[in-house]
């Protein structure tokens, strides 16, 4: 089953999408918004499931579905807490500026409290803000969780997620610095964060969702040209059992809340961190990335972040080549 | 106007409290829920008020207001975001562990971002978990928010405080060390926290309202014993104007964003660390003070982190001695 929210009013309208994400049926009658749906899924998933079954039997009135009119499938949600599943990423980051990883990151998941009041839809504008503040894409997997109760274990954690869905955790690099130095999470540097169209149970993701991973590739492009093909069950350290346990070990969470997987990253196949896809490599879902391994290699970053009119796209696609999703398609504007 | 949310579902029944405290009348019928006032606050609230001045002529139906009914006004919220506006208090942990205090401490206010997945009721129970986590209090003022826009000052921030009231930010202190030292934040260290019976329109705090700040007593019980009593407006760096637009600097804040001041903490008179209510001071809002002030002063920690059974009592009282936003009295229990 796969589920949108329309733009409409704070919190939008939720419709049930067909598989091809060409048409979508009103959903309201059933619940009016994603929230409302996750508040109560025992009962209403199923009343859900049967609207999509009629949907694909072409048995009730339908609209035409446009990935434009969509907004972030929770515009607003009551968590988001995003961990650093790729640890290669974060290794490269800390290679760059001379610091050590610590042992620990291996076994002990990264998380940070994110600013949950709004989410962008997924073709709304990036707004840059100030251009000092170097403005950056982390596209990611995220799931949505039913209520899970405190001191939950990794394995009981995968039977509460309720949804999977895509980010671009929008990332103000030139102020994550200083607020780390701080020890208090990231505040101003993350700004609002865009989610896909379209999020999806992960029962009807059939084998690309498995023991907590998304065993595709998360196509990111800049500017209109392959940037990252990363594959998310690959170098992915923690699945999204352990992010939820790791959350929920001292507190409950709540329905709705959104979970990230941190920016997905791959090491290359000779080990070393990953080349260009137009050097056949894998690539980035970071404009970071590419800086820290251009300063490792070269001494010096040289791909600049995020400009005005720059665009960024983020997308998974099936075995037949057809979106999952719907594709986050944003453009950075200077606002 | 004062206003709290009976339990009741997941978000509680927006209810008008009478200023006494003793009486309130249902506002369904205006809003259901607090979160649904504040969304269209500018229609919602002079209707609430006109309510209120009802209930205060007693000229509509009314109900006994028990605050051990009462939810949090917000059981969930969009944002949770907790500043440090109270530098003593952060630069009391430094001194007890031999940190540099920052000279931009004193002009960048630390704040972090919180769960606000669920809050706690006035009454409610804190849960211990494990005992070796050292749980806590620490008292503050809130404040939530209207929408606020990117790059507000902190001037025309103030404008965009709806409503005041009080917190217990529970805290366990034995896992803040790992999780500063990642620099990401507090997650496993900072457990749902609990608000203040009612929530109160700055314009009717009067005079107890100045400038982002509340000029009144914030009255900390331990055990039945007074432990803290100080100023909420003495030794405050950082007002909540100043607080709403550090949050405010990169992003847009939403509606019903709850935001904290960080420990209410008093130097004492003659500068130096303050002293026990019992030696004449005017104590502590956190136990982790005190037990810093131990260690700067006798070298070890002996006041104990909360027990199986230990109470807490958070209040803030009137001229004529008036409970203002009722009271936080909670058990400690291990769970």
């Amino acid at each position: 089953m796969k589920l949108a929210s329309l733009k409409s009013g704070r919190d939008g309208k939720l419709v049930v999408v067909s598989d091809d994400l060409a048409w979508c049926a009103d959903a309201g009658h059933i619940a009016p918004t994603m929230q409302a749906a996750l508040d109560d899924w025992d009962r209403i998933a199923p009343a859900l499931q049967a609207l999509s079954t009629d949907l694909a039997h072409d048995v009730i009135p339908k609209d035409r579905f446009h990935e434009r009119e969509a907004a972030a499938p929770l515009p607003r949600a009551y968590q988001w807490a995003d961990g650093s599943a790729y640890v290669n990423h974060v290794a490269l980051v800390r290679q760059a500026r001379g610091a050590e990883l610590p042992d620990s990151f291996w076994h002990d998941p990264l998380m940070y409290q994110g600013g949950s009041d709004e989410f962008l839809g997924p073709r709304d504008d990036i707004p840059l803000g100030d251009e000092a503040w170097g403005c950056d894409l982390e596209a990611e997997i995220v799931v949505v969780t039913g209520d899970v109760p405190r001191g939950v274990s990794a394995a009981e954690a995968l039977s509460h997620i309720r949804l999977v869905g895509l980010v671009n955790d929008v990332s103000l690099r030139n102020l994550i610095p200083d607020e780390l130095a701080k020890g208090f999470g990231f505040v101003q540097s993350k700004p609002a964060s865009a989610l896909s169209p379209v999020f999806v149970t992960p029962e009807s993701l059939g084998d690309y969702w498995q023991a907590g991973k998304l065993h595709r590739t998360l196509m990111v492009d800049l500017n209109g040209k392959a940037f990252g093909r990363a594959v998310a069950s690959d170098d992915c350290t923690f699945d999204f059992g352990v992010l939820i346990a790791h959350l929920a070990k001292t507190r409950n969470i709540g329905a709705g809340s959104i979970i990230g997987s941190g920016t997905v990253s791959n090491r290359d196949a000779d080990g070393g961190p990953g080349k260009p896809v137009a050097e056949g490599g894998l690539g980035y879902s970071c404009i970071a990335e590419i800086r820290m391994i251009e300063k490792i290699q070269k001494g010096e970053m040289t791909t600049p972040f995020l400009k005005d009119g720059d665009t960024v796209r983020i997308e998974v696609r099936d075995d037949a080549g057809h979106s999952i999703f719907g594709a986050i398609e944003q453009q950075a504007v200077q606002a």
